[in-house]
């Protein structure tokens, strides 16, 4: 999942710099608590996502890409501590969004390597693909649901014509993406209505697409709070036929079968997703302590325990990192998070 | 506005009584409400209503029609304190129906009565019609999510092939009301892309609408929770471009102008519409204290209150259409509601 498509919003007036600072942490926060949701459930399945494709088939290859990501992360944070909270708020935009990338890219990693390693164990037998990979369709609802967020929120000086053109672009890019992952689930329905059902609903998305983009058109043409009023109207229904659509996509027959496994895979499948659970709750702390002083320093209010608290937090990701790795280089020591491995 | 449509659920098994009453009596409510803010603001415009066609263009019609109305009021509350809170939930349920929509007429008389008298005074400047008549499209935006929501709520048992046909059709002709009061505005856009989303606006909602009907004959073929599920989950962005479009369609410079009033005329037009809100106050006090009755029956508990209450509530509506009629039998008599007059 990438989360590029909000740094556009880094070029616009510095007049909005305060507001921009807490979109961008809100959408970060967002970001990173749906990937969880979505990667850290029970279930054992593959990933399959871009972040992997340094890491192939092997559990060795996702540890060890893992753990560099982890020092990435450690050297990251060290940087937003040194910038945050002064003056340079688009450098602290632009790391938060690094952040966020780096944090979604290591939580598919985990997720992979804690299938991965279950797997080893005797017994475990692996997942069943179905026609739908649940986590890339509702990526590319993310995508869609976040840059009509950004029509919305933003301030009207920074919806330059750049920057819708990069939004009419990145919508189109989803719906094409869209309408790929439901072709397979279309093919696979054994019930005709069900068939007919995929192509009305793509058919919907696209009609709506192209209210909104016609409407983008118009906000490019004439920059108003009128103009951009309509494309948040004709942005609704365009989330609303995607969410449709990928509900449909997600029903449970479409996504094959999680990994059937022993209570020892299980338990060493949950203690590297609980490793990566903590990296990203300390990750979460930290990017809303960057939004709540920013909101502060904006409104004048002095925050004298801002350094403390940022080494406090950076600290706590320091240490969750540090049990990631230390769970997946030895992940027979199942004791680390004392995760009950009965039942 | 017709509320005939939710009639249709009264036909299903009676497995279901206590939920459709809420379930009416939530319909009913909702509708009241929102006659209520459409009609009853402080903007002097005359109504397009099926329910005014007995009234014609004259004070003195309107006002008879009016008081003749609540004297059917009269009648239907006298008839539900009789039947609630006792076992025939489908009467009551009927009764309810039946309340609403003349309650809902009542509001539409009142409303376009408040402008005819308001227009009698010297000085007064009649409203100026624009393309779009601001409460028929809103009926029609009410009448699609009345739909919608009843997919929702109602026990699957009640989404009979009757009911759902009858749902089905009346989408139908929303949307082709929709089309209809869509045209004169597009046309009158001098601006070619307002024409265009116009256009695609109206062809989304058409799209969408496809979607949602094959779902409902899906659901119609094999009714069960899944299939109802879909309804719901394509019921979202058809509602979503609806009301897209409705927002489009009534941006302010398709509404025409309100009447232009003397202090004279606006003092009427507002004690008049003050007694209309108070019928529909008195009104909506019976309907919630029907459903938290039945909501109490259907779990065991006894209301010794009841017919004390009934009484209280049956002659709130009874003294609110006597203000009514006599506000306007003299609408020179201002300080029934002692409207400020100044300003």
């Amino acid at each position: 999942m990438d989360c590029g498509g909000w740094e556009g919003a880094l070029d616009g007036p510095t007049a909005y710099n305060e507001n921009r600072l807490v979109y961008i942490s809100d959408s970060c926060k967002r970001k990173i608590q749906r990937v969880s949701e979505l990667l850290l459930s029970c279930e054992a399945r593959p990933v399959d996502a871009q972040s992997l494709s340094a890491c192939g088939e092997s559990f060795e290859k996702c540890r060890d890409t893992i753990i560099a990501r982890t020092k990435g992360l450690a050297i990251l944070v060290h940087e937003l501590r040194r910038l945050a909270p002064v003056s340079r708020e688009a450098e602290v935009g632009r790391g938060l969004v690094e952040l966020c990338n780096l944090v979604v890219a290591l939580l598919e990693c985990s997720s992979h390597a804690g299938y991965l390693a279950a797997l080893e164990v005797p017994g475990s037998q692996p997942a069943r693909p179905g026609p739908v990979e649940q986590y890339r369709v509702s990526a590319l609802e993310q995508e869609v649901e976040q840059r009509c967020r950004g029509l919305r929120s933003l301030p009207l000086g920074e919806l330059s014509p750049a920057a819708l053109s990069d939004l009419a672009q990145g919508l189109s890019r989803a719906l094409r993406g869209l309408a790929q992952c439901c072709r397979p689930p279309a093919e696979a329905a054994r019930d005709p209505l069900a068939r007919e059902q995929f192509r009305l609903g793509l058919r919907g998305a696209s009609c709506c697409a192209r209210a909104l983009l016609s409407c983008l058109r118009e906000l490019r043409a004439a920059p108003s709070e009128r103009a951009r009023a309509r494309c948040v109207v004709f942005g609704g229904p365009l989330l609303h036929s995607v969410r449709a659509l990928v509900g449909l996509a997600t029903e449970p027959q479409f996504l094959g079968r999680p990994a059937v496994l022993p209570s020892q895979a299980r338990a060493i499948h949950a203690s590297i997703l609980e490793g990566a659970r903590r990296v990203a709750s300390s990750c979460l702390l930290l990017v809303q302590w960057i939004r709540d002083v920013s909101l502060l320093t904006a409104s004048g209010t002095p925050v004298p325990t801002f350094r403390e608290r940022m080494k406090v937090l950076a600290g706590g990701v320091s240490d969750s990192c540090h049990l990631l790795s230390q769970v997946l280089r030895d992940n027979d020591n199942l004791t680390i998070f004392n995760p009950s491995p009965a039942n």
